[in-house]
């Protein structure tokens, strides 16, 4: 057989036929999940890997945005060739429920034909899994080769290889953490507040409208990508230089650098992301905390895995620091299981794990073999 | 003599005779600055001490704030027989121009009687110190025993210190930084975002509507505010603890401990402070970078300095690391100067200088003499 120089690329989609049953209490009824696969199945439906995409993430791992048109979010780790290899596994990238890139949110439909807006049910990153599940049943799969994520795409990995152990024979977490901590959980509020402050959101209500809160969605944009970036970094990047001037203007507008590029990044997230996806997503991650649904201790979330363990952490992050990988790496340890665990140096905080690092890119071609 | 067992507090102001040459080229008129004064000024003129506060301080260090009835802001250090004693020093406190409580601002009447809102003129670190000078002069103190201030009152130190080298004799710095770091920029970005994104802001011209932009504000605080405090400090104070309830509520209420308590400093916060006001004290702080206004070289800002200097920063302080005062430590040390440095262990982040560390007690105690 000749090696597949071009592996197909496929967006699809997922109908549930069944109501989800949702952590909350509630069911999601016709629940429609979107995901791309990039490469080909195998006979034994064995060399598939899912891929889970962090907060303002999609499905689009390896296919252009079809907003922005910019190139997969992740196309310098997958592809033919690269660390994930299409051309050897069957890549699964599903957008998770809550989000707005044709999975169903807080912007779809209800079933009274009105998009749901705040009646959409509050969900889980355990209810996002339930939705990955779905989509890997639909495929006929039954066990992934590897299950890949980053930041809140770790944590669905962590979920997932919690509640569902028998579904993947090897578990890749990078820069993520097992719960959200109190600043975390701050960070949130204060994006949240945000939406929530602008009129414009009219209570979730803002789609008949055709214009949603973009100011406060762009403020708690703002907000968060400082998380995502770190100090040195900012300051290598940006320092104190003046953003196309020569002088301060002694006024208020966007004198600086990273002023100016903190509102472009705020700005242009409006055009790409609902504010109450963003409501519900960041509420998912903040009531994320793997032990306390396993009794407390996060080693019996992993009582029944069988799978091995790679963690990553950059020693840059301070949204999820390396002691949060750590974390989970005891609890691995102390669930008897295989676990790698390595701190990379990497100068782009958070946002580590989606830039050129080619020490990760080893570990994760190492890692899934 | 018999002790002073009470030392007078005064609350005073001063009505400018003179246009203030601001930085930006603009003359701002009549000026007016109100300050606190505590205990009593000797004969020789030679035993006082100016505190300069942070960015929501004001002048009241010992005496209850008018508006909220709280004690003054700094009673665990200033007072009779405490570090900065007033049984021996007269300590005076002003509050900076730009602020809003009493000293000239954007809530001010300008010179055609209504507020200055956005037509007050950007100021800068070193406009604030022009305004303590003034008040030093009035009342005929040339050299001040030390000067002391923490966060934005230590970019104030270091401003008067190196423009005003002859007015100071000893000089203590806590928690601050010679310069805004990129990340302290953007932070104070997003404040400045959330307040012009609310419609109640009215490009500033609020104060005729009774209502200002509350909101935007509140968000503005809550996003600093998380800046002030330590990752380790939040987690042992909130943690993942619920907010009055027994369980998650799968709503957007504030669920977590640390999302009421955010709420709250936002909400009360806009009692107390004026939006316009933020604006341009955090507009101050961003332009402020002392090396660049001595020629690129921060040791040359304290060439004509004679002070001894003291510097303190935090080991959870996240907002201005240690670091930022080893910098100027470092610039001390090629000046020539007498200079003590310590990096002091305590749990609460940037607002350990306002906190209960009995070891700044002491090293404050100390170098006050």
């Amino acid at each position: 057989m000749a090696t597949v120089l071009n592996p197909p690329i496929e967006n699809r989609h997922l109908d549930l036929d069944m109501p989800l049953l949702l952590d909350g209490g509630q069911m999601l009824p016709c629940a429609r999940i979107a995901y791309e696969t990039c490469g080909t199945l195998n006979a034994a439906k064995d060399n598939a890997i899912l891929i889970c995409h962090a907060l303002t993430g999609d499905q689009h791992v390896v296919s252009n945005h079809p907003k922005t048109g910019k190139p997969g979010w992740w196309v310098r780790m997958v592809g033919p060739g690269k660390p994930i290899d299409t051309d050897r596994f069957f890549v699964i990238c599903a957008n998770v429920i809550g989000s707005c890139m044709g999975s169903t949110g807080p912007a779809s439909d209800g079933p009274d034909g009105t998009p749901w807006g705040m009646r959409f049910p509050v969900i889980t990153i355990r209810d996002m899994v339930r939705g990955h599940i779905a989509v890997l049943d639909s495929l006929g799969i039954d066990s992934l080769h590897a299950l890949v994520g980053g930041s809140m795409g770790g944590m669905q990995v962590l979920s997932l290889a919690a509640n569902f152990p028998e579904r993947t024979r090897a578990v890749l977490v990078l820069a993520s953490t097992a719960r959200h901590s109190a600043q975390n959980i701050a960070f949130h509020e204060v994006g949240r507040q945000a939406i929530m402050a602008d009129p414009e959101w009219r209570e979730g209500d803002y789609y008949a409208f055709g214009k949603g809160p973009e100011k406060g969605l762009s403020v708690a944009r703002m907000a968060a990508h400082i998380t995502y970036l770190s100090e040195a970094g900012l300051t290598e990047k940006f320092g104190r230089r003046l953003q196309n001037r020569e002088e301060k203007t002694f006024g208020f507008d966007a004198d600086f650098q990273i002023e100016s590029y903190l509102r472009y990044q705020g700005l242009s997230f409006t055009d790409r992301f609902d504010a109450n996806s963003y409501l519900y997503i960041t509420r998912a991650m903040d009531y994320f905390d793997l032990a306390e649904e396993h009794g407390g201790m996060l080693a019996n979330a992993f009582a029944k895995s069988k799978a091995r363990y790679c963690l990553v952490s950059f020693d840059t992050d301070w949204l999820y620091p390396t002691a949060e990988s750590r974390n989970v790496v005891h609890a691995l340890n102390a669930a008897g299981l295989p676990v790698s665990f390595v701190e990379l140096s990497a100068p782009f905080g958070h946002d580590s794990f989606l830039l050129d690092v080619p020490a990760l890119d080893r570990v994760v071609q190492g890692f899934i073999g």
